[in-house]
């Protein structure tokens, strides 16, 4: 078994996190160009989704999907659950995780890889071939991501954490969306005590401090 | 309990078909303003996230996200079952259900509400507010539609269903995806005997002739 990952990038980190909660331990391989923000051409040659993380089994399977890997783990190994321990708890952190990816994860990377010229070309992963920027995403999608960043705020009014009392996989895609935040020119919690309660409480997590 | 729907829309549609599948009965309140490509102004006051699907539990709490809904009836009603039945298949199907939203459902829908003009100013779902129409997505919709469905076909010619043998949630979002794209101006099932031959056969379900 092998985990490819990117180190410097979100998608790969929420899998990296939720490996260090669980206590897992995966061999991993580095498949970033040093110093270039591109992914190894030998790695895309064999990975037809061209994303990370990838996860790939003993007989050679490959799990793409940053949830879809930590879904194979979970449900090996239940404990301490990560995405839900009943089926209300599962629907919350499911609800929470997707909006959190939709809503904010990409939200945050149109507005990243729109605006910087080592991405031109190139402004959404996975693409083969040419694929322009368009500049007005730069801003629309800072303009998505303050809605987002208000409905945590809202949410984390009422809940110690995302789905509820519990650190979960939702609180994962989350602080990662907020940390990636730092790279587009836009308020995270400035303004927004909840969020800057939880986010404080969530940096100091071992997991988050051994990604940073 | 209660489920909130806007029929013609394809995120409801998934849950209806899921439901279907599973011979599960929710009340059902329909909330698209007759005639009008707008929900109910009186559901989006009640509703955060103001979108749809949403399930409310009778307690009231709300639970958005079409997988979300589905993983709260799956936890409680196993079989048969739509979320795979081991970590390897959850894994596979979280991953396909996942690529299918991201990467064909959200591609169509970005085409869609890009060019049509009755959705002038709102060409993102669930967004408070003014939000233009930019109409290089129209296109850029399509083209990464065209790289999902070619995804579809290859995948499709190694196995019956998107996750291996079974039908699944992956094969709902990647159905209403396909069935979507007859909205937008691009080739599905043409040239894409796989996909095709997939179609015809899912096609033929109760479940998707009873949300036609």
């Amino acid at each position: 078994m092998k985990l490819y990952v990117w180190k410097i990038a979100p998608n790969p980190r929420r899998v990296c996190i939720y490996l260090i909660e669980k206590g897992i331990e995966v061999p991993t391989e580095e498949v970033g160009v040093p110093g270039k923000p591109i992914l190894d051409p030998a790695f895309l040659e064999r990975a037809p989704h061209r994303r990370v993380p990838v996860l790939e089994l003993d007989d050679g399977t490959l799990i793409s999907e940053a949830m879809a890997i930590c879904r194979y783990f979970e449900t090996q190994h239940p404990e301490p659950p990560l995405m839900g321990a009943d089926a209300l708890e599962m629907a919350l952190v499911e609800m929470w995780e997707r909006m959190s990816e939709f809503e904010g994860l990409l939200a945050v990377a149109e507005s990243f890889r729109n605006a910087k010229r080592s991405f031109a070309g190139r402004a959404l992963p996975g693409i083969p071939g040419e694929l322009a920027q368009i500049p007005e995403l730069i801003e629309r999608g800072k303009q998505r991501a303050g809605v987002y960043f208000d409905k945590l705020e809202a949410r984390l009014g009422e809940a110690r954490h995302l789905a509820g009392e519990r650190f979960t996989v939702a609180d994962i895609t989350a602080w990662c969306t907020v940390d990636f935040a730092k790279f587009i020119e836009i308020e995270t919690v400035e303004g927004r005590p909840n969020l800057a309660r939880w986010r404080d409480e969530v940096a100091g997590r071992e997991s988050i401090r051994a990604t940073a």
